[in-house]
């Protein structure tokens, strides 16, 4: 019997992480998975699959294993977008609105030449508040941002309309219904 | 003429990061260049070259970036090491010395299967505590851990030798003298 698992069937759901109500997605059982961690780097970068791509840029923290794979993949580089603080060399910063505050994420000054192809990636699509701060980040760098990938969508919370209305490609490989 | 560049070539030094006086290798502009992070790769994977490896668990952050496209390389699975707090399932934790205080180190209690052959990687060996409570928390979990691959070693700090008395094949690609 061929394997007919999904990315999806590889996610497990954790209840009440990290604070009561949430049902948290937790994709660390699809990436340990050989099976799971190939098919959803292949599906990641299947929709720029014939586009030119200089860089992939991952998001903190889990963005980072599977942009590093892409990148490895692709052949290309890979530039890491890091909450406040992380970087070492001179950096530009985007603040965003959270739940209750708000955070700020760091791209290196000099991490893109202007004029190159970023393939902005993460494991979770919410209300797209991480992502948009990234394309802000790579754009004023002189990025064009080709494209936005994630594992999972919450289509509850609409991130995916914030980042189309930004005229982004998004891609996401499966979607959870219920927060 | 052929690229000779070597991976301590990519690596830049940032002055006073994290604090002052502190020389603070910067693996990014390693990643960010396309033939960088290849052999960056390559060589982190060279020793392991006809080993049977079952996972590779990679360090919170950087060790993420490497670890994802190690373990894509390899076809295999990949399983974080985090820090307390980010593993959102049942964890077990190693704590661990720093400078000022000590820290956690948690990894999934369901993340390895006994026996599973397991390489571990980050970007820095310094004096090795992070790596120490990472190897721990395989070999809790009944992992063999096959090998310890890093990017660079400060020697100076002494973290080769805390490795090599447990009993680990330690693998980096340069040294860095002077902190």
């Amino acid at each position: 019997m061929p394997d007919t698992r999904t990315v999806r069937d590889y996610i497990r759901t954790i209840v009440d992480f990290p604070h009561e109500g949430i049902l948290f997605r937790d994709v660390t059982t699809l990436f340990a998975d050989p099976r799971g961690f190939r098919i959803a780097v292949d599906q990641l970068l299947h929709p720029s699959a014939g586009l030119r791509i200089d860089k992939v840029a991952g998001l903190e923290a889990r963005g980072f294993i599977v942009g590093g794979a892409m990148a490895h993949q692709l052949s290309v580089g890979f530039v890491p977008i890091r909450k406040k603080g992380k970087l070492p060399g001179a950096t530009i910063s985007e603040a965003y609105q959270l739940e209750y505050g708000e955070a700020v994420m760091e791209l290196h000054d000099d991490a893109i030449e202007p004029g190159e192809r970023v393939l902005l990636v993460d494991d979770l699509l919410a209300t797209g508040g991480t992502a948009s701060a990234g394309i802000n980040l790579l754009e004023r760098l002189g990025a064009e941002v080709v494209g936005c990938a994630f594992i999972i969508d919450l289509p509850e919370l609409g991130g995916r309309k914030v980042l189309e209305a930004k005229g982004m490609e998004v891609h996401a490989l499966c979607a959870f219904e219920g927060l």
